[in-house]
């Protein structure tokens, strides 16, 4: 899959990966040529579309042309490099969408999301993104993984692994994504949760927070069929569209506050009625209203420093009107950033093998053919209450989620 | 319910409470005539037999004779005192089994287990315990609740109280004192968990493990009704008397350790087989064994610093042998003590009131009348896998575990 | 101390305190009248003037006239209320800023800045501030403390007390909250600071950190005089007037970051430059720039939710033009708030008790007459490099930081 | 240098390194021709005598003949391994005696004392130390450094790690080691902390507690110039022979009892008065005395799970009669284990080369040359209060402690 310009994927023959990365759309100038030895080879099992791909297929980035897209990817290693210790071929192995070396200061202290070795241009890096180091995307057939030892989560059974791979595959960014933002908002046992968004990641909060244990957890959104879906799990929801999220919140638990919020929308969020445009800071927002004081928010949603689509000078350079002085009076706690995906997926893997939970029914895990992908992309976009799952090798035929 | 001697309980007919520590049983000097105008006066919807109580029961520690038992409470307010601010009469409250002044340095600390205002003998103080201040027992029909303010859980709805009781009863201490017995492990989403013991601080270590997500809980026990009781709500289990636990964790876990254990026996642990002795020390050295390396272990099985009951010299003072090479060599954490139970009862309170938990089903709460209280205590010597709550006016006549 | 209008403050009479919350300028409705058998009066032995009295004497709130100032107070106990059980008449003790119950949700989990209890209006209270309750302020002689046990720390020894009267009476306020801002942003041993704003709170996370044992404290300000007075213990600084900061670091510490950022400004920032103006975001803003990826913000300055003095409709509501798509590329962490004075004060005075801070030398502390007052706001708000401590009954008399 | 026997120790000649473990005394088996293309090779600048060497030299070990000494190590890196990417020759490098590969479940949750690949028979490794993988040892000219990119710490400026080398050196092992005790104790500023045992790893404990802020650090022993040791650098002394701790504590503190304590022995341990004897459990013991209810243990002091040279049975196999019931009462948590360097040296590095502590004058470090080594064991054995480093290479050529 490789964006071409905005609005416009398509399915293009590249060539197989080898443990080098070679020049390419977006690869980083000080990247090309750089030598794998630590990695392997992964023929891809599955490999999903993510909603932050759809931030670069709607132009909303600097994405180049003919850049290959992916970076929530399950595989079988097919080719180790010489380096390569703890993998071996055979072996089914859950790829972190954040790359990450291993060796530097960040990696020591399990900020895999901001590497400093792996993304010249900033920290933290990603398979198939715009501004990420230029390492090649994973909707695809093969794709080569750098750093192996460090990176993969080898999962303990191969053929216990492709029973579950509709689930496994959540964990390479959305699974501990939601997670990460439940845990950054301080909720746990007990807690009342706010997730804003119904998207897979607003679903896979939601689903996280029922997991630690959450009393009761309330979705918000303006899409009544990815409500309908947060419903089919036991989530109550709000729909944003139909008052105010606290009156709605009050109705539901007797006060119009949570202990806990997770922004599950990012910069792309916008208000609602006739005339809804796009307005960056309204979740947030809304969040620091409905969040007690003395409670936290957790960002997983993307907010970016460049926008190129932003609706004013402010939104490009990535600056929202934040009323910070509420959050400030609320004691409010506010944590941003990639997910480490390191930190959560050895446990959600060991949630999903032994389930504890049921991720892939969560988000409405739909398999489609990679040559499906465009109009994949198509359809989320509209808001189909669907995380799609590409299946390039046929290893999810016929899966469905339970 | 007083205790008479080593054997022996009695129902005895005892004062209506005042806002007054009267002089009675095991009162600590100092406490004679402590005035509580902080304090209420509940009378009692729900009281259970902990195994605690069977410690002094049993003549192992030096409680005096009348004392009156009973520290796990929950009433409905129907006297307060004049420095009472948020408990009102008639709200329906759990009782933490720790008494706690939310004065003192270790209460601003959050510790309140370790109180330094209310037992003049050493931190920490209890309802009808031995050597605890001598605050009057809760197996009751009436007692005074000191520090009102600080010390209750005020249940949200007075009516949803009554409804769920059996299962908010188990507010007071057990529930709480498993689930830290769990936090202290290090526990959490994905973890194995292995919980020695079956008795109902063990099955609420159980239940806690697995509403903090843990991804297999195992039980280990010799009375085989207990460990169908761990079954009946999804644990493995291991039964001790039959063979080693490492191979038994191997069969169950594909590998002889877990990642976080919990003692929920205490120091009146004993080995099996046909002469089987007490041997204080050995699952503490048996949890050594099957935590990995960089594990912990969460101790909430008592401890104690006086038996008179002891094997030996070393037990009676409270020495235990403990292979501490091995735990040292593993770079195990040991956490110890009462369980502060504030620092949870609010959370599980919000578990158990929007079903996220099912303790009484769980720990097999059994309702009787507080004149067959003797009985259950000679039942729970025997080894019964339930938890004897107390129905002193009704309240729970004809409740179930659901 | 009473404010009068903006600009204006003077000495006024007002009746000797009296255990029960009286009517007056600022007292919340339903606090009128408010009993407080469990306060204590207390002889005012130092209080000081603080940054955020000025935000009120400059006419930026909506603080009534008469309001009595002053919620930074030490003080000797001359009168407890009936209900007092642990602090007795001759204590010599500091008050922390925040008024809290010790009974309410937030005040068992140690959120003592957000106590639900004393304040209809909102979370939080405070001695003589607007919108905090109406307790009445302590720039004055005698002040009413209620709930003396939970809220007082009691110095060991009354004499020692007198004598380090001037470090000690940074502990009500001044000295935690430049502390819990260094705490939140993550800094310990070896990390590398920097902090925003060389007032008295900046001065004062300048020492905590140095406490904390971080490895470089560097001081950003525009005020060359404060600017020295944070190099005379020890600070790095930096002239914000005088080029980037990011330079200016990497002079310092060969990077142009930092580990950990502090605001200790609040949103009364301003540019630089012969035309500056207030822009509330900035600090924030450069504080994202300078921190590096992985990093936390403590933004102990103040931010609030009503700024009639705003420089613009968005000011004026608290809302700041935040570029938070910054931040979340570098998966920063912001941490709001009012300091919960009690988590740290106990263990402040320790380190003064025992040398091991010189936080009146560090915030350069200045003894001034009550009487004084006025012209101590008046110097403060033109940028001395002091800190004010008004001394009443002249305990602090030839005192001087040492 | 090279292990004989029970009480010798000589200087041998040995191969120059290569980039493989090849067979050797003590050697295990699985890690023979080992291939460590991530490895270098160091010219060895300073490397330290530790007292868990003398538990080898002392024969309390099943260490084999020839066994090659040293695991305190910082060098210059005069040969790469292919595979190493962020180390060059030349770069001067501290090495964590945990040998960890970087790559296994423990090393990415930080848990490096316990890594799971480069010892066959346990968890954990370091080099020349019995059981711990026979990676060999560095009191020698050159070692090779597994995993170098991981391991390492590399020194931002050469030509200043030469001039601060004599402290530099502590970071492989006992300042980390020591730090993690207090750290592992619960302490922090403000607090009273007791450390039993003034060798080299108490002294570092101490200068540790210094420099997280603790208001009184006393430590205990019975050798008189190890106490006047840690009286040089600011801290209480207890002489554990002059009567009880608990005593002593009272006059220096004011009460018997500190906030957190440090068993900085180990097993080790011994009475005191004429008939002395080993007692293993003495420390832990004493130190459940006088650390207060709530307070905590941190225990860097080794305790082993073989000891030949144990006074009993129970001793042999690392048993010990810990008085668990009183630990329970006071609810203390216990923490053990190796100390993971890699959490903590680089934030020491940046309080040495700061000047934020004076570590190499804290534990008086003592520089002799490599054949001196035998007299430096001899005199370190005998209780000397020094800390030898040997400098086989001159680096250290007049350096004394500053």
């Amino acid at each position: 899959m490789a964006y071409l310009k905005p609005g416009t994927v398509e399915v293009r023959t590249i060539d197989f990966p080898t443990l080098e990365l070679k020049d390419g759309p977006g690869v980083a100038p000080a990247n090309i040529g750089r030598k794998c030895r630590h990695g392997v080879i992964l023929k891809i099992l599955a490999t999903n579309i993510c909603g932050s791909d759809q931030h670069m297929v709607r132009g909303r980035t600097t994405a180049p042309e003919g850049l290959v897209l992916g970076h929530e990817i399950t595989g079988e290693v097919v080719e180790r490099g010489p380096d390569v210790e703890t993998i071996d071929v055979g072996d089914v192995v859950s790829v972190p969408f954040n790359i990450a070396c291993g060796r530097c200061r960040n990696c020591k202290e399990r900020k895999t999301g901001i590497c400093l070795n792996v993304n010249p241009a900033r920290p933290g890096a990603a398979y198939g993104y715009v501004d990420m180091g230029g390492w090649v995307g994973g909707q695809a057939e093969y794709v080569m993984i750098p750093y192996a030892d460090f990176n993969l989560l080898k999962f303990p059974d191969p053929d216990q692994a492709r029973e579950k791979l509709l689930d496994l595959t959540m964990l390479s960014d959305i699974f501990p994504t939601g997670f990460h933002g439940v845990v950054s908002s301080g909720a746990g046992v007990g807690s009342t949760v706010y997730v804003a968004g119904a998207g897979p990641v607003g679903l896979a909060a939601a689903a996280s927070a029922q997991l630690l244990g959450a009393a009761v957890v309330v979705v918000g959104d303006l899409n009544a069929e990815r409500l309908a879906q947060a419903r089919s799990f036991g989530c109550e929801t709000v729909d944003v569209s139909q008052g105010s999220v606290e009156d709605q919140l009050a109705q539901i638990l007797g006060e119009p506050e949570v202990d806990a919020a997770v922004d599950a929308v990012g910069f792309e969020a916008r208000g609602h009625g006739p005339d809804a445009q796009e307005a960056p800071a309204t979740v947030l927002n809304s969040l620091m209203g409905v969040t007690r004081a003395g409670g936290a928010l957790g960002i997983p949603g993307l907010y970016v420093t460049d926008d190129p689509g932003g609706i004013d000078q402010d939104a490009k350079s990535g600056t929202l009107k934040v009323r910070l002085g509420l959050g400030w009076a609320k004691s409010h706690r506010f944590t941003t950033g990639q997910c480490p995906v390191m930190q959560y997926h050895r446990a959600l893997m060991m949630a999903i093998l032994h389930e504890r939970v049921h991720i892939a029914k969560a988000v409405n895990a739909t398999v489609i053919g990679i040559e499906d992908a465009p109009t994949g992309y198509a359809e989320f976009d509209q808001g189909a209450s669907r995380k799609y799952v590409l299946n390039p090798h046929g290893a999810l035929d016929g899966a469905q989620p339970v």
